[in-house]
């Protein structure tokens, strides 16, 4: 049994206002080519399919694009849970419809976890699904003293473990924040304080435990309990991961072979810092230069329309920090004096920009008395 | 091939801000027995399923759980395209999967009109899915000249009939407003002015064509174009339709057998009649109390929560008319002398109900000299 393990497709997303759905749609493209590349059984979505419970409408019909591909084209079979993020009645409908297909989706909880079985060319299995539930959820639905996530997710596994799955290998899908686990900006809580967080032992009786939520690709406790993050960079924090899926292979007897492959985006998500003109001239000759960037400017001095010049070169820059201005003013403090040098400063910045030559000394003596006789009419 | 034909379900719609989701999900029940009891081989839902494009939650998980039975348990087709109502991108997810199962939901309009033919134990027949289109989407997809949608319908339908029926019927499915067609409030205008109005002749080289929009059941032109009207009434201006679905039998050679089954309302909707106290006796006895009404009450006197002393014994009492004071008004008119009777009236009626008892004459003479001086305190 061959499949490919991803979650956290977060479709729908903006980052910074920017609409991701482009990079979202090449990002599938990338996938169904791998699907077909190894030949796998299966594809498993551990939650968090779309980014909110109302996606926009060319989010769902971006899936549903890539889901024919992959069930009607390539008979893949597709087995989705709903993360916290997912509206998870939403994304049910017609369900036991589609299952006929070869698509499984797993919506709101249901008290017995329904295994559904696989009989692919490479073997066959049995897959758990266990979506994203509030523990209150779980309490009601099995009537069972329940409080925590870990209660509740015991619960249920306790259920799935309970199916007779007559030798096969047992798969695990959930979303859930295991302790311990590494997190990064564009992960929304599951429940304030730590009661969210469960043991990765809970996971260790099946062969593989196919995990989401998480943003970056981690095994927790022991190697065939794993997160395999977002495809995709969703924040400015996750600059540094290597976005991947997870190709698993279950062999009877052996432990599960595990290769991440990567995911390259069509366009990155970097910091880059330096001093403007720099930059400017960097931009020119990078091949990243449509990459989504935060920048981080070290130039002392004020700057007129910063972003309109680093758009110019960097299309998509989506969020701008003064790094050398907060530096500067931290080193200073804000002295009377210094604010009026500072503001003639930034006067001449503004001068030489506009009017592409410096000030003469008869301007700035002008200009400095202005500026003088502006704070005596403050203080009166 | 013998199939029911019904539309405009609004599932997720509320009346004066009462959820009608319980009345949706009894009407589904009784259409269930129907479908099961006539031995029909399809069901057809001829647009506005929901009532807007993100229906709530509910409404979906209702509609997941009626299409069940019918497909899966009872194995009988459904058709069903997308309404004005309908966020045809959001309905359409997973149809591709769910046809398999018997589950046709056409979203939005394809450039070709996809035909689908169902073999039943009563004969076959093709049906063609048209779901609701603005006449700019159509004029975009087949990029011809188009503007009314007696155009758009015109060139899809000339699509639909150019497909090879082999001899067997055709069904069209269409969401449109006939010429002709008589309106209750409960419509959404599809388009400002004339423009939206087709003519009935568009769908006579079909052998019946299952229309939706319109809430009253009707033909047009001619008997096999029909609205089968919605299941419910949906507005204080269809208290007077008879709610149906329509059983539709086709025998070659034949006009189609045309039956309309009534849809029996849990709570019926209603307008009624009369004086407070009428109307209150009234109610102890009427088996049809827990109506969802409109009330018109006639007295001409003020009466202190009216509302509150009606939905005692009417507990969905959705809105109230005093039409009893309205006409006084209108008769008398408003002059100061009369303005000043009608006030102390009001207040003696307020303290009758209050205190249970009439004013004394020293209490309706201190009342009568209160209000002239404040009017007085006025003219100053």
């Amino acid at each position: 049994m061959r499949f490919i393990h991803t979650s956290d497709w977060h479709l729908g997303r903006t980052l910074h206002n920017q609409s991701l759905l482009d990079e979202q749609a090449a990002m599938l493209q990338t996938l169904l080519k791998l699907i077909e590349e190894h030949q796998v059984d299966a594809l498993l979505i551990a939650g968090d399919i779309f980014d909110r419970s109302v996606p926009p409408a060319a989010a769902v019909t971006l899936l549903d694009e890539f889901l024919e591909q992959v069930t009607l084209k390539l008979g893949v079979a597709v087995i989705a849970i709903g993360g916290n993020h997912d509206g998870q009645e939403r994304i049910a409908f017609g369900a036991r419809q589609m299952a006929g297909a070869g698509l499984y989706i797993q919506g709101p909880v249901a008290a017995d976890i329904k295994p559904i079985r696989i009989d692919g060319k490479s073997g066959s299995a049995f897959f758990y699904p266990i979506p994203y539930a509030e523990p209150a959820l779980v309490r009601h639905l099995l009537e069972l003293d329940i409080h925590t996530h870990e209660e509740a997710l015991s619960a249920l596994i306790e259920r799935a473990l309970a199916h007779d799955n007559q030798g096969l290998p047992r798969v695990a899908l959930s979303h859930c924040f295991i302790d311990g686990g590494s997190e990064s900006d564009s992960e929304r809580p599951l429940s304030i304080g730590g009661a969210d967080k469960v043991s990765p032992s809970l996971f260790y009786p099946f062969d593989y435990a196919a995990l989401g939520h998480l943003h970056g690709p981690q095994f927790k406790g022991q190697q065939h309990v794993r997160y395999s993050g977002s495809p995709l960079k969703y924040s400015f924090s996750e600059t540094k991961h290597n976005k991947s899926v997870t190709l698993v292979e279950l062999r009877a007897g052996e432990d599960p072979q595990i290769t991440l492959l990567p995911i390259t985006p069509r366009h990155d998500v970097r910091v880059i810092e330096g001093y403007l003109d720099a930059l400017l001239e960097e931009g020119k000759t990078s091949s990243g230069r449509e990459d989504y960037l935060m920048v981080r400017l070290l130039d002392t001095h004020a700057i007129l329309e910063p972003m309109a010049k680093l758009r110019a070169v960097y299309p998509n820059v989506l969020h701008l920090e003064r790094t050398g201005l907060l530096q500067e003013r931290s080193i200073t403090g804000p002295g009377r004096e210094r604010m009026q040098k500072s503001e003639l400063l930034m006067f001449e910045d503004f001068f030489n920009q506009v009017q592409g030559s410096p000030m003469t000394e008869a301007q700035r003596s002008l200009m400095s008395e202005l500026i003088a006789s502006l704070h005596r009419g403050e203080s009166k």
